[in-house]
């Protein structure tokens, strides 16, 4: 049995009748999506019993179909749904009705901007009262995948090559401490470009940790929440040099790695020691559009890592990843490499032994290509900030002078955090998530 | 062309000749696999130049093909390779060599046990030298990629259901601090049946930090390093009443959910207050055997869950996570599911909605059978620990005796932490890995 409870006549999908005009700015804070009204909708409303479905036809000619069960999941009534934690105060909907919730009866209210929901032989909460605006704003549709990662994973890149040399967003230190404008201004070029160099930073110990709890605070690891690189020289050995590290990214012996580095130049070296920097999704969108097999290869099949020792704790760490991890519709989502920690324990087939090695290579040649590659030296007072999901590092061999030392000091915060801050700051100043425009 | 470098000749496979017989217990720590050379090896070594591979047959029949570049990328020599921290101290084996690494030489030498390759027109670095008992312990085969998931993955499961109330593993707060052997049996226990209670805690805050400090070091969420759930009477309220909470995982709006949780029952209720405990394993298996349409819904279709507030920071957690998350091999890795947290944003097509209610529903129903479910009443000085990406948890209601105090301390350690302890517990005592046998 299929009900129409309320209909209107279109004389055409030009001239819309009885549309309703919400005028207000409406925000969905909690799931980032927005809608701005500037539209009204015209609605035909139809309750189809058999099939436990609320259908709505929208202005657009778009017909979505809510089934019973979600809306008396996603009742917004103040016994069910908290409108300050945006959080479901009804527990286990799901689990008690989900043969049983059927909706007798709907109807569109109060000047059209409602439509209310009458549940069956449910006398504790006989009715459900949803906004237009709520449900236009969840309307299904078969991208709802796409919609839902496009929610939760950073989608605008902006890849680059050498040229972000002369380009590399900076931020002051102080500025970053004082000015919440500021501090989402360096938060979404971390998402973008996945690079920045903090300035005018104090050259002491524990700056990174003031830094990372403007974003959240500490991923402690096994190196303790922050750690120490220093060189220095010694009468026995005055010309110490220390050598380079290959392009890697940190960590890769964790199931969890942790998201943003935090490379804080207390004392820089005396000669060399630049950092090399290469944006590894503008590597992988190059293998993917130019080495194809490879792409498939380094997508495939991970790479195993481990790291043993006694730092902050004695640790045997162990984990699998491949170089290029992508989401499930085929975007890159994270790179993940390193030389020292690689494990000849291969998760390739024999057959296929040759050919990796080939597409690790190939994959290396595209990394070292000197127009992806941006060299940078810290000066005393900078912090590189950078996405360990997304940025390799590297660094060339450096040597000290005499009685000098060499110092930095790093640290991580994970991309929960950065993410949870820029959501808090884009609802602090009412900017849009996608666009990023107040 | 293709050199035999060093043939035998086997009358068959019952005789084996020339057998080398390495009598030490070989173990390759750095990557938790093993080998008890209790048999000796018989092999054929070929040297394939145009194939830049090298061939070992082995006493079984089996053929490796070892690429010329995995064994310069894997050479064992102090200059290579750091047998203290088992990791490569030559970098950029692949980037350099990737095309033009070829043995001209290969034999096998000293008593039969080591193979020498000779590098071709490598002046720094001539040879490598390999063990067979490193070549045998390396050699691959078409389940490379099993082998390395057993190595890095938890396998060992054992599934339970209600009947789990009487087993649960106890262990003492005090002996977890004084004995290794406790406390790996301890973690080992966590990793199989997912579930343990520590009793004869301390009566205050700090211990779960405390505990945790034995495996690794606290993971801290929004929520700060540990949290404290405190509910108490007051003079306006004797009859206050905290109410259930219904079957979850914690954290799920996390892209990095906590692996392990820790309750410590400072103070208990007065009435009620008792725990449900479900092992989410045995249900997603049940699912896959009986249900497997929602068994393949819910591994499909990922729930996006969000949490916004204030706490240890202010924050608004995103991410979006399959009920039931499986490896690449199909084996379960991981249950995520909480309500309250759960999002109206569907990442099914519009035509799977109801689908997809229709699998949480069961999903649910499984949860809540009580032949699966253990019930637990904390006392106080009880350390509930669980694995967060296995055991969902849940509370009944309360009620509180006049002037009294419900008090929990919450903490969580990951399983990066947990899982490298049990490496290192194993290879303190020589415990096999798959076994846990010393």
């Amino acid at each position: 049995m299929s009900a129409i409870l309320r209909s209107r006549i279109f004389p055409s999908w030009a001239k819309v009748l009885h549309v309703s005009r919400p005028t207000h700015r409406y925000r969905e804070l909690g799931q980032g999506w927005q809608l701005l009204c500037k539209q009204g909708y015209a609605v035909q409303v139809s309750n189809n019993i058999d099939k436990k479905c609320l259908d709505v036809t929208w202005e657009d000619g778009v017909t979505t179909n809510y089934p019973h069960i979600y809306l008396r999941d996603h009742c917004r009534c103040p016994s069910c749904y908290d409108p300050q934690t945006k959080s479901r105060a009804l527990f286990n909907c799901v689990y008690n009705s989900y043969i049983d919730c059927i909706a007798q009866d709907a109807n569109v209210s109060e000047n059209e901007k409602i439509i209310q929901v009458d549940w069956k032989d449910d006398n504790e909460h006989p009715v459900s009262r949803f906004p237009l605006d709520w449900l236009r704003a969840h309307r299904f549709s078969n991208d709802n995948e796409l919609k839902t990662m496009n929610q939760v994973y950073i989608q605008d890149r902006h890849t680059w090559g050498k040229e972000m040399k002369d380009n590399i967003p900076i931020f002051d230190y102080q500025e970053l401490h004082e000015n919440d404008q500021t501090l989402y201004r360096w938060l979404k070029h971390l998402t973008t470009i996945g690079l920045t160099i903090v300035r005018n930073t104090p050259q002491e110990v524990g700056q990174v940790t003031k830094l990372i709890a403007r974003v959240g605070y500490n991923r402690t690891t096994n190196y303790g929440p922050t750690f120490q690189v220093k060189s220095k020289t010694d009468a026995s050995n005055l010309a110490y040099t220390t050598g380079g590290l290959g392009m890697h990214t940190d960590l890769t012996y964790f199931n969890y790695i942790p998201g943003i580095q935090f490379l804080h130049c207390i004392k820089r070296a005396g000669e060399g020691g630049e950092n090399q920097l290469v944006d590894g999704f503008k590597v992988a969108e190059e293998l993917r559009d130019n080495e194809p097999e490879a792409f498939k290869m380094l997508s495939k099949y991970p790479i195993q890592y481990f790291d043993i020792g006694k730092d902050f704790v004695d640790f045997h760490q162990l984990a699998q990843h491949t170089i290029i991890q992508l989401h499930s519709n085929g975007s890159i989502a994270r790179i993940c490499y390193s030389d020292h920690a690689r494990s000849p324990n291969l998760a390739v087939p024999q057959d296929k032994v040759m050919p990796f090695y080939d597409a690790m290579g190939t994959f290396l040649k595209y990394v070292y290509d000197p127009k992806y590659m941006v060299n940078v030296t810290l000066d005393s007072g900078d912090i590189a900030v950078f996405d360990n999901y997304r940025v390799m590092h590297g660094r060339s061999p450096f040597s000290l002078a005499p009685n000098s030392l060499r110092h930095l000091e790093g640290g991580y915060v994970d991309w929960d955090e950065a993410a949870s801050r820029l959501r808090v700051l884009e609802e602090k100043y009412n900017i849009d998530h996608f666009t990023g425009i107040a």
